[in-house]
């Protein structure tokens, strides 16, 4: 079985680290909500993307993703991003076209403009770091997220972790026989998963117009666990979520089949995913349901009970994701 | 005599390229003015610092002055910064915590927050992205610049660049002899102009206050020849500045001497000064010569004449700035 370890997860626990780092300096930290309208990202070679199976023009479009994907869970939506490249001595002119060209075709998708670009040096390998910026859209109708309020996500899950997997796979096999040709064939969803992620706004603009009231929204990144960690700490609630209600597609089971690796486990710690998460109350449940593309995965519950995954024989399975511990 | 190129700057010509990428994707690039509010930077070990000489408290201390400097150019008051830090395993926890105290002293002198904190692991080395946002204050009086227009700038030149000297020469030094102590005592100002060097907001706000008409604004960063090149281009006009009127400070002669090495060289193509740079009408010439700290340097010409130094002699030495050719 694979390492299920994704790279920019090894080290030290993250969120851990900063949790506390935000106590030790609590006047450093901004909760007032300002600030809101920007967000950034960094994205290193090595541990964000291995350009050995990741094309610029590819790179370029999901760095921008990355970089606007949390102001949509604000209610901003991005106007512009600020763009800076680090870029050792094994890159060309060109290379640079291509990763530009990936962040046009991302700008025009999205109705976004580049405010400033900076391409500088750098010693070993390629570094990305968007800054995005936006305006405030009607905002959605929010309550303060209650026990037995409604988790939901906007698409299927562990897709971009696996599809991940099999280009890792490929990469090894390319380089253990110096060259064979990467097969590919019938993971093209996975894959794109990996490689051209999009951002579901319009399941966003559909919460808008249908009135719906939400809790919390957030991105999902480094996987479902994280995600719902994260819910817990911030609503100071816990979070229950369904084996069997986890939206996985078909392709990704295949892929799990092909690499003898459980879909659940790309599910609850992979990453890349890029779907929305939101809490709602529970009376929303019926407009929810019927919005074609949006999955209820569980609820939230008492703080006490923890954040677990209920197993389809009724068994809790509590939920630990990399980057709280080291 | 030391090599005169900085490393970052080394390598392609960013700004021609930069140029090139605006001129083919004109639809990509923002000049309204919106993301204004917006400015970021990305910090690369071993381009744009030396953790042998580099303190992570002064880095990150330095880090902030350098994503905020240009927001004030355009009359916007930082608020926030967004931090995003890539780190090797050779890097600790205490490490992260060094350069957040170096941070959180930036963000007290210049009343900002952090609104938001990512950390992740680097292959190699240290990078550090952030994005800084703010608010508009009341605007400069601004007027499109014309011949004649003033240049000047808000503080002495080339020191940061000779304090970067004496530092590299002293790391060599230890180096060498296996750990000799560096000698640095008379160069305090210099070396503080590089390792920790501030903002003269307060002349930016007396300008505002005597109610001085500016055309132009940017930060001195990568040396004064760089930045009348950009003032050339955004004004469409050329420049001329006076050898005998650019502020250096004494101990920048000082050090020049110790090294051998002319300090107007440092001052046309050094880096990190931090100073302001703006360009104001003829008629504004006896408000700002009034105000301690501005110094006129010379004047806006016809495009037709360039960009050039006026040397002691009266001849003309045309400006070149690294980073604008191969």
């Amino acid at each position: 079985m694979p390492d299920k370890r994704h790279p920019k997860k090894q080290g030290f626990g993250k969120y851990t680290l900063i949790n506390e780092l935000k106590d030790k300096y609590k006047k450093l930290f901004d909760d007032s909500g300002s600030g809101n309208e920007v967000s950034s990202i960094l994205y290193l070679e090595g541990i964000h993307f291995n350009l050995m199976y990741f094309p610029l023009q590819h790179l370029g479009y999901k760095s921008v993703i990355n970089a606007i994907a949390d102001l949509y869970c604000r209610s901003i939506i991005p106007v512009n991003i600020s763009v800076n490249l680090g870029l050792s001595a094994r890159f060309r002119k060109e290379d640079i076209g291509s990763i530009i060209q990936g962040i046009s075709l991302a700008c025009d998708k999205y109705s976004i403009k580049i405010s400033a670009l900076d391409i500088s040096s750098s010693l070993t390998g390629l570094a990305i770091s968007i800054a995005s910026y936006g305006k405030g859209k009607g905002q959605f109708k929010k309550e303060k997220p209650e026990e037995t309020d409604l988790i939901c996500v906007t698409g299927d899950l562990g897709s971009a972790y696996l599809g991940l997997q099999l280009l890792e796979r490929e990469r090894k096999v390319f380089e253990d026989t110096g060259g064979a040709q990467p097969k590919l064939e019938g993971f093209e969803y996975v894959i794109g998963r990996q490689l051209k992620p999009e951002l579901k706004t319009e399941l966003l603009d559909k919460l808008r117009e249908e009135n719906v009231t939400t809790g919390v929204m957030r991105v999902v990144r480094d996987g479902l666990a994280s995600e719902l960690i994260h819910i817990s700490r911030e609503t100071g609630l816990g979070c229950r979520v369904y084996n069997e209600r986890l939206p996985v597609d078909p392709e990704t089971e295949a892929a799990g089949r092909e690499l003898g690796f459980e879909p659940v486990i790309a599910v609850l710690n992979g990453g890349d995913d890029f779907e929305f998460i939101f809490t709602a109350p529970v009376n929303e449940h019926a407009k929810i349901n019927k919005t074609k593309g949006l999955h209820i995965i569980g609820h939230l519950v008492k703080q006490e009970e923890g954040y677990n995954l209920v197993l389809p024989d009724g068994s809790l399975a509590e939920l630990s994701a990399q980057g709280w511990n080291g």
